[in-house]
């Protein structure tokens, strides 16, 4: 049996040029251990935008011909692409939706509902192997089940990394995001404390209302003043940074240092013996990284944080516990929230890819291509 | 037997003055466990002229009353030190003398020259525990083994650093310090390739001497493209950097992540898989560090290095091995060369103390208390 279907690409050409298309394609049959889903749901995260829009200017969106969109990705961001001048991206991490058709030794999925990662998820149909896919538990539908890969693990993996390096508490900015509420219901459910870092009211409101006691706005004059105290109360000693450029994850380290110079009896000219780490996983602001390190004492480090190397380093058998827990806690600890649900042509449309790209507080898209 | 000498001391006083005199001290008998050692050489470390000088502004510095100097430490630099105000701190990490005193316990060291780690080595006499000195080997001065433990235990400390890292080669900053000279000279030992960064043609001429393969001049125009080749030739992809403000170590975490794609096959918008490390060891530059960290892909880290956490962290056989190799090739590969021998008393000279303070290249000064 063969399905043809719909896939998002996205290509940048040697003039820079970036293209969004719908391309029919035909997806044969499953190898033995493959299976063919047909996508039900596929939730448009920070990460896709990264291989949907790539460093393009948005506000030279245009139309081509009714069959897609162009904008332009300007002279001095170009560079950071090159590997992918000219090659037809599939875009889309994970989703969820139907399998449809199975290999001999997949049958065991047969008609059943999964959530899959490894992308071109923005498409009818998807070929994958059985092995990357889990199973939906009883009553699950694909929307719960769309996003059970890239926000879960990443909360999972924040509390794996702070635990293997000892540290107590955690603080997390642009902590109203999907993720960041997942962190925070993590972290309640495993007693660990947790210093959410927002920009406005309105993303201190949705946390407090989650039950977050730690909520600071970098935005209040006293912010400074705010995060030395939630740090010091908490003893956090780890932060995991979206934002990455600037100041932020500086003023951070140090308030770290200096509440751990407070608890110090002795005077140590290098500062604290205390090790202080600062993971930037995001880039919301892609301006350079400032340390005044002069203030951190010796003990630190700032390092990239990103969930596959983590993955690879946690082993197989954290992987499979994460995952179990995933599937467990699906849709309580790991739900996530829709704002919109678009189908797979409607994210082409100008409107509502300039609403999703951006990403506005509280704002999360779903792209159900059954839809249309 | 009693010992009453001088000792070096610095204070801070709360109104920001910093006094630098010199205290007539008694050494009582040794404990048991002890020996009295009379000082004959004692470096004058980067290390050192932080406690003795800390942030004070040296074009302040005025005698006082022909029995010691004072500066003042500039306002905004002085809750850096807060730790240390009123405290009459001794000076001088490592030096070696002739031992004059033992006790019961260590009688076995009765008359030999030893190396010595620890602190208020700028003074006439030290009582010390017998474990924290390390005798000479036969036929070696003093002057041979005043900075058997700083200099060397860095240096090795580096290249452990680096191996268990899985680094091929390394990239070090300020490279024709006697700190660099004796990594380059330890890296030509085992067989690890080197990249040197100096700032001088006149440094260049100093690795050059010793047998460096890889120098690069921050100051030539095509700096970038010369590091870039000399990253890409040795597969470097760790850098221990002693200046830390500004964009160098940024700069050295780009050419190995561009060396790192030259290798690719494969376009991964996240960057290379290769983990590139910066350890930031000192503070030539002490304005902030600067990470264009979206040219590093996301597998990368920049961290605090030091020795002391360091060899905690390296567990006592390694440490024992490190020292013992540090015994045996004293006056090879840790060979530390001075160009100018003072007294105690000249140390605080104000043209000689503007001179030692100046940190010129290839300049070390000793300080022999023996000499007055």
């Amino acid at each position: 049996m063969r399905f043809t279907g719909r896939e998002l690409r996205s290509k940048i050409d040697e003039d820079g040029t970036l293209s969004l298309s719908l391309e029919q394609v035909e997806v044969g049959d499953p190898a033995d251990d493959e299976i063919v889903v047909r996508i039900e749901a596929a939730p448009i995260n920070p990460s896709d935008l990264g291989m949907l829009l790539g460093p393009a200017d948005v506000s030279t969106l245009a139309t081509r011909n009714g069959v897609g969109l162009t904008f332009s990705v300007p002279e001095s961001r170009r560079a950071a692409v090159a590997g992918r001048i000219g090659q037809s991206e599939p875009v889309g991490n994970e989703g969820a939706g139907l399998v449809v058709a199975t290999g001999k030794d997949a049958s065991f999925l047969d008609g059943k509902r999964v959530g899959m990662i490894g992308g071109a998820m923005y498409a009818d149909y998807r070929a994958i192997k059985a092995r990357d896919v889990i199973p939906l538990p009883d009553g699950a539908t694909s929307a719960d089940g769309a996003s059970m890969f890239v926000n879960p693990l990443t909360a999972l993996g924040f509390v794996e990394t702070a635990r293997r390096g000892g540290h107590q508490a955690i603080v997390h900015t642009a902590a109203a995001s999907n993720l960041g509420q997942m962190l925070q219901r993590l972290c309640l459910a495993d007693g660990i404390p947790l210093v959410n870092i927002v920009r406005s009211q309105a993303q201190a409101d949705i946390l407090r209302g989650i039950g977050a006691t730690h909520v600071v706005n970098s935005k209040d004059a006293d912010f400074g003043a705010r995060l030395a105290q939630a740090i010091e109360e908490t003893g956090a000693t780890v932060a995991f940074d979206a934002i990455g450029g600037g100041t932020l994850g500086s003023e951070i380290v140090q308030a770290m240092e200096r509440a751990a110079i407070n608890r110090m009896t002795e005077y140590n000219r290098y500062g604290s013996t205390v090790l202080k780490q600062l993971y930037i996983y995001g880039a919301l602001d892609p301006s350079p990284t400032m340390l005044n390190r002069m203030a951190f004492g010796f003990q630190w480090g700032v390092s990239g944080w990103l969930l596959f190397p983590f993955l690879q380093s946690a082993g197989a058998e954290t992987v499979q516990r994460m995952r179990a827990r995933v599937v467990e806690e699906l849709t309580t600890t790991f739900a996530s929230r829709y704002t919109r649900v678009i189908g797979l042509a409607e994210a082409l449309d100008p409107d509502v890819l300039r609403a999703y790209e951006r990403k506005a507080t509280g704002e999360k898209f779903l792209i159900d291509p059954t839809k249309g």
